[in-house]
């Protein structure tokens, strides 16, 4: 799998770059964009955090504007942050052009329904392709944590659920954590994965906690003046889930805070040393 | 004068805000966008330092991409951060659309020529006409730092260099140190200005520096992989004047930085250390 640089800016002595490669999964190309810490020039491999992001957004917000890069530099974790949907000539993408659904807005599932299904298998790409292209390429180890924002934090939340063994660490900003009940999933499970409510339960982190085999501790930060909080983010769900499975959660209500990047720069410190603890980094 | 609240975004325990008001100096309506940390909730004062941003950028891209609230929240400095020109109905640009004239490019001084004057004037806003409504607005002193980025560095030199006791401390991040002398400063100030070069030299920190009188200590931080470095910014031409001078100057070549918030984010911390020394938060 050849990967093609994009861009490379120095940032905290190390290297915030975007790479563009073709996508089998995705039959699209795809960018990613990945943080190297200083660390990265060193003998040692590094572990990986990929974060997922949420609706609208692609593989540069988060770079942008959550301010992660000072801590990762000093912790020596590599932070991989891959887009929010398949993209490109082919795509089909939601025939209002909304922003909920479609291009922006993979919602880190495998879809099973035409016209979605060729393309729109985020899951896929996010479990397993781009973590096998990061360990070709790079200077990493297989510590692998994960975490996101919003429809990322609900596919945080379902890539480490469904794949015990295969992250050391998950955390969550606001996630949608029961798209089966909540205005956002009905859309986007609807169309990507047909009416079959059952089909939907294996991709809802409020379903998937019940029998998870392994139970690593939930971190999910919540901002308390968030416009999203009551229709569609549901933290309660997750919180009564996890109570009901005996599964360990930390969920934090910041008064005051909303959406926005802001609300996940002022707590991704936190985080990211919640992660690099896993990671044998802190 | 009134000002209007556009947004309000919790921000490491204190408040992003934007606000819009009319403009007297510029004859439009102006943004600008403030940070607050948590101990404007308090009674004393706060110093404010005012960020000055480069070509194309408006007041947010430094709220966004700096990674400047942190520390400011635990210092205690207000950051304001201002438009980089008039913008709205009747405000005229480069006829070519140019970016680096015009819309966005304001180069913060007032123009003498048509059809820019009636509009161009961003030095009085940013010297006289914000921090009044500023200190009308907010719970802060009159302790004023200075800072910005490549036209922005231009504009916070100039600033404190024209102004003797107005500001306790200035820095800035790859300015353009010699406009006079740089294709960017030629079509600006030609325009701006008109073709009287002696009229452009009470607008270039190399000319400036050496009758200022005040020697405020100057804080440069230059990317020594920065594409406009050679060309446009000429850091050598400022080090050769403030030696001249006898002027304090500590400029800081960093290697492999470019002219991104990558860079500026990764040494924020220093310039807001220096400020909040000055203005007696450290």
């Amino acid at each position: 799998m050849s990967i093609e640089l994009i861009s490379a800016n120095k940032s905290f002595g190390g290297w915030n770059k975007r790479y563009r490669y073709r996508s089998a999964v995705l039959g699209s190309d795809t960018v990613f964009g990945i943080y190297l810490p200083p660390q990265a020039d060193q003998s040692e491999p590094l572990p990986v955090l990929y974060w997922l992001s949420g609706l609208t957004c692609n593989d540069e917000n988060f770079m942008h504007k959550a301010g992660a890069q000072k801590l990762a530099a000093e912790l020596g974790v590599v932070i991989v942050a891959p887009d929010t949907s398949p993209r490109g000539e082919g795509v089909p993408d939601d025939p209002e052009g909304a922003w909920d659904f479609g291009l922006g807005a993979g919602f880190y599932v495998n879809a099973t329904e035409q016209p979605w299904a060729g393309h729109y298998r985020m899951y896929d790409h996010v479990v397993s392709e781009l973590p096998a292209v990061i360990e070709a390429n790079f200077p990493v180890s297989d510590q692998r944590s994960i975490s996101g924002h919003s429809m990322g934090g609900h596919g945080a939340l379902i890539c480490a659920l469904k794949n015990p063994g295969r992250y050391q660490s998950v955390s969550a900003f606001a996630p949608i954590t029961n798209p089966m009940d909540c205005p956002w999933g009905h859309k986007a499970f609807g169309n990507y994965l047909g009416s079959d409510r059952e089909a939907w339960k294996q991709w809802d982190a409020c379903e998937l906690i019940a029998d998870a085999p392994e139970r690593l501790p939930l971190l999910v930060d919540q901002g308390e003046a968030d416009n999203f909080l009551a229709e569609q983010l549901k933290p309660e769900a997750l919180e009564a889930a996890a109570a009901a499975a005996g599964h360990p959660l930390t969920l934090r209500c910041q008064p005051g805070y909303d959406h926005s990047y802001y609300f996940i720069a002022s707590f991704i410190d936190d985080h990211l040393r919640h992660h690099a603890r896993a990671l044998g980094r802190l």
